[in-house]
């Protein structure tokens, strides 16, 4: 495990931690024996460094991934350079915290999380065989998207929340600190995530993000309207519309069995010795 | 300490969980040998709860005080009754979950959380007195404040957030349920809240509320200019005072020695024996 990056003390760090086997500051020498290049900067420079990465190969068999957020944007960004294209699996695995860095790594991280991976037309079998292995050998469960249904889903379940949280946070005057209780500690705990790299998401994903976000101020606007016509009924269906949604989510996904969309079996993935 | 309730089965569970020593389901016999009366229905029904509790109370000297989540209703309610509102001193222990009914209660459950008392003008000395003892002897860290600027205050750090949580539960398709993070379980958690309980609340602070979502809906416009601008640096100034206000938040709050707005020192308090 060969940890590729710009800063010396944080490759330092992450030796220290144990977290990579060996420190490089350049492309070339990092590439030298690489078969597999996992690319983790802010989803706005994976599309240049996956380049870089194609530009140092070892071999054209090499598989390039990411753990970037957004995914059409990436391969948007390829699509006039076929043989990177190629050699490119996009992953997006579903775990991790607000905090960022290698000292908010852990062993774990990845154990039953969901790594979405969104291969294209021209992703070779033997490509996706590789990503598929090398993440399932992560712990994660596997599930496969275009990457623009990835971008419209993720929109939904991870950007809306994340701007809800930082709205949160924005609109309760500082004064009034003291009176929150645990739904606002909960709700504005992803607001502490990295600037830099949520402008990027945000930024990566506009048009799905602002479907998802239009569609939450109109419902906001439905309830302010309920609320200034004190329509006792309407107010309740629209809780209990939101009650349901959260039981069903429980049901679901707080299940040791935790189904998922378009999970792939474990009989499809040859699992590193 | 007796239990007055509508259902026996909810008073029998009360009685077999400690929770109660004696249950009623008649005011006359409950109130018979009561001095302080607590009032925890849905707030819509506690100022009616409260001229029943006047109506059959042993002394003149009777406290009543509640746990409801708006205060300034109950007040308009009472002031045509000035005996009553005499009577009268509305709390709102900022503590508990998501869960309703007995099998929710926890015996430290009010242990250090704030306690808002929000006496009024007409409230006399002798009674703040004593709903102060009652409060601080269940654990409760003591803040007043009038029955006003609770609402205006609690519209944005609890009402606000019920909205928001419900909202974000509404506007996530099932379908994406399992590409959903810890952010998600976090942010939707108070969606289970009971519907009745909450209609209520929204509907007593209906104007502290409208202008909490008010600004939260202009900041969500905000957010989607820039987004839609394509503005890296206004969307990175966006985030950073949500990370800011966060940040602050944390310093403020999750410090053991939490300080709180209009706190009232222990020296103020007669604890009880």
């Amino acid at each position: 495990m060969i940890g590729l990056g710009r800063s010396l003390d944080r490759l330092q760090n992450a030796l220290d931690l144990g977290a990579i086997d060996e420190a490089e500051t350049d492309w070339s020498k990092a590439m030298a024996e690489a078969d597999i290049v996992v690319l983790c900067g802010p989803v706005s420079t994976i599309a240049e460094q996956a380049r870089q990465a194609w530009r140092n190969r070892r071999s054209d068999q090499i598989l390039i991934t990411d753990a970037g957020s957004t995914k059409a944007g990436i391969i948007r960004e390829l699509e006039p350079e076929p043989h990177i294209l190629s050699a490119f699996v996009g992953a997006h695995p579903i775990a991790g915290s607000a905090r960022s860095g290698v000292s908010a790594s852990q062993p774990d991280m990845f154990e039953g999380k969901v790594c979405v991976l969104t291969p294209t037309d021209q992703t070779p079998p033997d490509q996706l065989r590789k990503a598929r292995s090398f993440w399932a050998g992560l712990g994660c469960k596997l599930v496969e998207m275009s990457p623009e249904d990835h971008d419209r889903a993720l929109a939904q379940t991870s950007h809306l929340p994340h701007v809800l949280a930082a709205a949160l946070a924005r609109c309760v005057d500082m004064e009034n600190h003291s009176l929150t209780a645990g739904a606002f500690r909960d709700m504005t705990r992803i607001a502490a995530a990295d600037a830099e790299l949520w402008r990027d998401i945000f930024l990566t994903n506009r048009e799905s993000l602002d479907i998802a976000l239009d569609r939450t101020i109109m419902d906001l606007l439905k309830f302010r309207e309920l609320l200034m016509k004190e329509s006792s009924e309407g107010l309740e269906n629209w809780w209990t519309e939101a009650r349901h949604r959260r039981s069903a989510y429980e049901q679901l996904v707080l299940q040791p069995s935790r189904p998922t969309v378009n999970l792939i079996p474990d009989s499809e993935i040859k699992h590193p010795e």
